[in-house]
């Protein structure tokens, strides 16, 4: 039986409101293998790393570790925000065959270029992630727009 | 007067041969102004770090640390090699003015995604850039496969 998105979503959502506790941008994922393998799982590191790349999506693959180039190919990629151009190129370049997004009424990332690269694309409509990202945004507006580099 | 795209590609072929001497894959980068500030410089550092995100553009990205979205706007990326999608990705998310590519024989990246994001790609078809990827994939092919994902 295939995985639950809808558990997938709430690792990643898990992951967003541990960096909410942290001080930082609350956006998290998981990568996840078709049976359930939670093979990495993050969230959002800018201000607690001081980092320019450590999106959401990014700490989950980089905290999956190398991993053979035929794993990805079996994997979902939760994520409780529409990804970034440089989350999704990630995604593409690996080859995840799925991304499951918990919302984009926030931001749309790069839906298209995923999608046109072949990758399904899911969107949870997640009103609990559309309720982090607004509390985040009207708290701290600057630091989202420097996260998504406006 | 611009900086001088030559100087810039010194540097990240300079943070190539540093990752190569170190073990890892010779792929180097370096984020410059208009002015010719170096903001960032770095290499691929997969097998140095264990990451499967540093690749060199990332890891300049990242040594550039957190800057406002406005600065990258005025930027060239230098590359020793055509930029994987996730590093084209990160580009177009930041919005980096120009990528300056050592070569694109060894392989070619998300070069048509970046263009039409309105990048500026430049090839300096450099056979230095050339010779240290082409030592690199004779000796270690499983390695250079790993990191871009096949």
């Amino acid at each position: 039986m295939p995985f639950d998105d809808a558990k997938g979503l709430a690792i990643a959502i898990e992951e967003a409101r541990a960096g909410m506790k942290e001080g930082g941008v609350p956006i998290g994922g998981a990568l996840i293998s078709e049976d359930g393998t939670v093979l990495g799982r993050g969230h959002n590191m800018r201000f607690q790393k001081g980092s320019a790349i450590l999106h959401g999506e990014m700490s989950t693959l980089e905290n999956a570790g190398r991993l053979a180039g035929s794993v990805y190919k079996n994997c979902t990629m939760y994520t409780t925000l529409s990804p970034c151009y440089m989350c999704s190129g990630a995604c593409v370049m690996y080859g995840v065959k799925r991304i499951v997004m918990g919302e984009n009424s926030t931001f749309v990332g790069g839906e298209d270029f995923v999608r046109a690269q072949g990758i399904e694309l899911v969107n949870m409509d997640s009103q609990e992630c559309k309720d982090m990202m607004a509390q985040f945004i009207k708290e701290r507006p600057s630091d989202w727009f420097e996260d998504i580099g406006e």
